[in-house]
């Protein structure tokens, strides 16, 4: 199996030329001394060699060894620890992290890119930073200045490591019937105690302490609290105290993931620690679950990329059947990839991990201007976008993800099907990401009952006028590209407005019409940044570069841009037909 | 988990209302005295209890334990070769088999049926039957007199098993590379020495031989032969005599299907028996390969089917938020049946799954009549169907196989990614049936290369008018459900003759566009069963069952038709953006 090898031609020319990333940090007084494009380039550089050289050695083998449970203890997979300890000292788990506590400070933008060279190279492992990196950014929102010195630097330099503690057996993607309680000590601490499924890094070997950020109820409320409850409690000095009442009840055994620790947490009167003001709960973990939400979104999309990659070069090796037209070296059987069915896999998946990856850095750029941003109303705006944009980036990034791995494997033919030639563990691995930190029919149902329809279209008219501007002035792409998606523009305003008129008369519409409106809204999402991506290449020092966006433009233009119509369609067609059966003929 | 429970009144419904399979019987000289509606009832009613009560059981046992490999020997799962001997016993191999060498002599349109049924119960079981009868049927159409009286009673109780040995490491798709051979000996016996890789069944502790079929070259030929290579040679008396030169290198690690024995298997010098004339193998492969790829079409129609019944279940059972217009019974948390997504994912998996259901006993109508029917004009058009539908049912019945499994894990959500629940399995297990016997994309380029475009459409032509026919009889379907239907195979056509006459200009064009044309015939086609259904269930004794059929065809016509019209337009934009692209440029 060929290595994995970053993409980092597309990810500079993502950042310099489509989103201009350097006059933005420059801009950001938090950025302009930290970062500029060499910085960003050298970062890339070496997260592109840890990713190939020390993460994805482990990935395979962590697949067929798995964690176990022995004893009271979660063990990683062989390697695990001696990869994360070299992860977390080279500063990667903080990447993003406040320089003040011990982060590296740098942009949401760049990190991104990082976590997608990560997931490329290894799901299960990736999760275990990623989680602490989402734990320390709730904390750092939500808690005090005490909790804050001393639990983030910690979590920066990946000593400990972060969890979310949400789903119960009786409550998953409602939350409102969780039944962990929270009862309040003389001292200011809780007392929790609950169970707790689902708990991705709820226990492992990597570090000595584990964080858990854990939904409960404090007495005589229905409303939710977040508490920060250590694994093991922490001194005055930072030094490790007694055991705090956090157990494994079990872990899970799964299609795939198998180096990641899904675990069964126990509270039993486990000290914790009040984040953020109680009852708001669900708010303060919301801080942490949209940072998962679209790093999730890139675990789908790294492994996209990591599934072209394996699928490409295994067309272009492996020979079977001669070019539709005849062989053009007169060989008794070509490469596969001279077949078009072959070439529309991989276009499909290229063309879609192109835009993803765009999709991705203008997140993160979104992010890093809610945050950043010196002007307030640019600040105000990069919020409503990233609240309109994260949903879309966990669901239409984990679904195109499992496409791609589904895709990938087919290309290969029967050695797909094979453990060793490893696609397959992409397509167990990536599975999960469509379900996990809420469904993508859970985040469908955000993005079109709460970000779209919730302010009457305000925030979705304010981005795709954005976007009209953008595409009227690029001068390098065809007026035929840019009338479609100008279109499907206008269309999808359109729909959302029709949503949002019969939502009170028609309960039904957005729950059953919500995955179709995501999707139109990926999809067009997707043209305006193939028109972004020509119109920015058009210049681009390498001429094959230049061709090649132009060439896989076409294709996405031609081919799967006509997407977004037909689920704008779908959408129109609204919910009779499917409201309509009695549950008791199903 | 529920146990596995046969859609009996479906399957009963398509044979007597929609296919009139009673009338067929009756004017086949070769069924008339031996099957009727009561007599199929009676068999589905049977297959149904042996496969929720025999099969199903061993379904995830087998899938965590796994073949294995051990001192030569291939060891099923525990609780394999029990069931296995008692469904042997059942004559349930032989079921469709020629009745004057042991087979029960039961039409096609009943088998597919029983085989949906044992498929839905257990994938990796299933197979190592369904090799074994088509290995009969190519022995029973091809082979010599002797060779028939010696093997097929064997085969037909279940006593030996079949295997089908093409693939090798350098010849997959394309079959003309292979390097076995074999070398004629005076007795008229040939020695076969090479090796086969992915062969279903090879070797295992089931029964005491294994037939194989396997192709080689004889000496000084690019053209390829058939042989039959028992593991164990058979003395006159039909005794087990010495072993046969025939070996298991290994066995294959996979994504799924863990309990089917998928094997390398090694010919040295193996004494083997010509089928079929020299140098005419493929042709006498293919009578097994087309058996096999609509067994294959009916792996996943039964997935799809144990996907579905899963999915509704727990839809039913499990309770998560409430309606979108308030719960109608007053409770915290409704089943999730309630909401429009949930829904969606259902009636997705529940239409595709009786169209598919459809297809697959049309199909075996269709098999029938080209094997049993009386008028010659009638066998020869049956032979002309079974060209045209053989790759669709193969593909796509697979393709919503493991769409219906993937959909129906969504609505588990995170129950749906753990091992203990079931679901996962089945995305697994029925993967592969989009590789191997042909994968899809192989299958499509047969539908379009050959079947519709190789007699320049006159066979696709001869197939839509007789659906035109049959939908302008229709008189208890709706008018507009009628056009949509009658416009797409015009459509069909249309595009269909776009291609054909473009083939020769364009010979990147079939290649590239196959799958889509494919896709868009499937989807149209599955509006002409909804049709027929909802046509023939207008008089169903139990009127539930006929307003079930009609809102189940209200959501296929509203949500899911217009897929055909999707990939029509994808067909019509043609192969450049596909081909243009060099290939150093991937």
């Amino acid at each position: 199996m060929n290595p994995y090898n970053a993409p980092l031609a597309e990810m500079r020319f993502l950042l310099e030329k489509v989103f201009n990333a350097p006059k933005t940090w420059s801009e950001m007084p938090a950025m302009a001394e930290s970062v500029d494009m060499d910085t960003a380039a050298a970062i890339l550089d070496e997260a592109d060699k840890i990713s190939r050289e020390l993460i994805h050695p482990i990935n395979r083998s962590g697949d067929e060894q798995g964690v176990r449970h022995e004893a009271d203890k979660v063990i990683t997979p062989d390697g695990y620890k001696a990869v994360y300890d070299q992860y977390a000292e080279g500063g990667w788990v903080g990447l993003c992290g406040d320089p003040e506590l011990g982060g590296m400070g740098m942009p949401k933008m760049l990190g991104v890119l990082v976590d997608e060279m990560a997931y490329s190279a290894c799901n299960a492992f990736t999760l275990y930073g990623s989680l602490t990196a989402g734990a320390a950014l709730a904390i750092h929102a939500h808690g005090t200045e005490e909790i804050k010195q001393q639990y983030l630097p910690m979590l920066y330099s990946g000593e400990w490591s972060g969890a979310m503690d949400m789903t119960e057996p009786q409550a998953g993607s409602d939350l409102r019937n969780i039944r962990t309680k929270a009862v309040p000590n003389d001292d200011g601490s809780y007392n929790i105690t609950g169970s707790k499924i689902f708990i991705t890094g709820g226990d492992h070997d990597l570090t000595e302490n584990v964080i858990h950020l854990v939904l409960a109820k404090l007495p005589n409320t229905s409303g939710i609290s977040l508490f920060l409850v250590p694994k093991i409690k922490v001194n005055d000095d930072n030094s490790l105290g007694e055991a705090n009442g956090v157990t494994v009840g079990s872990i899970e055994h799964k299609m795939g993931l198998k180096g990641s620790a899904t675990c069964v947490m126990n509270f039993d009167d486990a000290e914790g620690y009040l984040i953020g003001r109680p009852n708001r709960g669900l708010v303060c973990m919301f801080t942490m679950m949209n940072y998962e939400r679209l790093a999730i979104g890139i675990q789908g999309l790294g492994t996209s990329q990591a599934a072209y990659q394996m699928a490409a070069d295994y067309a272009k090796e492996r020979t079977q059947g001669v070019a539709a037209g005849g062989s053009p070296t007169g060989a008794a059987a070509d490469p596969i990839i001279v077949h078009g069915d072959v070439r529309r896999m991989l276009l499909t998946i290229r063309t879609l991990t192109e835009a993803g990856r765009a999709l991705s850095v203008y997140t993160g750029q979104q992010l890093d201007l809610a945050k950043y941003a010196d002007d307030s109303d640019i600040k105000a705006k990069a919020s409503r976008y990233v609240g309109l944009l994260t949903p879309v980036s966990k669901a239409f990034l984990s679904d195109r993800g499992l496409d791609a791995a589904i895709m990938a494997q087919q290309v290969f033919g029967g050695h797909g099907y094979i453990r060793e030639t490893g696609i397959e563990q992409l397509v167990r691995d990536t599975r999960i990401a469509q379900i996990y930190e809420g469904t993508n029919g859970i985040q469908a149902i955000d993005f079109l009952g709460r970000k779209v329809t919730g302010d009457n279209v305000a925030a979705l008219n304010e981005f795709v006028a954005e976007q009209v501007d953008n595409i009227n002035g690029y001068s390098h792409v065809t007026d035929s590209d840019k009338a479609k998606v100008l279109a499907l523009l206008e269309n999808l305003i359109q729909v959302a407005n029709h949503v949002n008129d019969n939502k009170l008369k028609q309960p039904g519409l957005i729950n059953s019409c919500a995955v179709d409106f995501l999707d139109a809204f990926g999809y067009t999402l997707y043209g305006c940044f193939w028109l972004a991506m020509v119109d920015a290449a058009n210049d681009h020092e390498d001429a094959s570069f230049t061709l090649q966006k132009t060439q896989l433009s076409r294709f996405y233009f031609d081919k799967l841009l006509a997407k977004a119509d037909f689920h704008l369609s779908q959408v129109k067609l609204g919910d009779e037909s499917i409201m309509q059966m009695d549950a008791n003929l199903f």
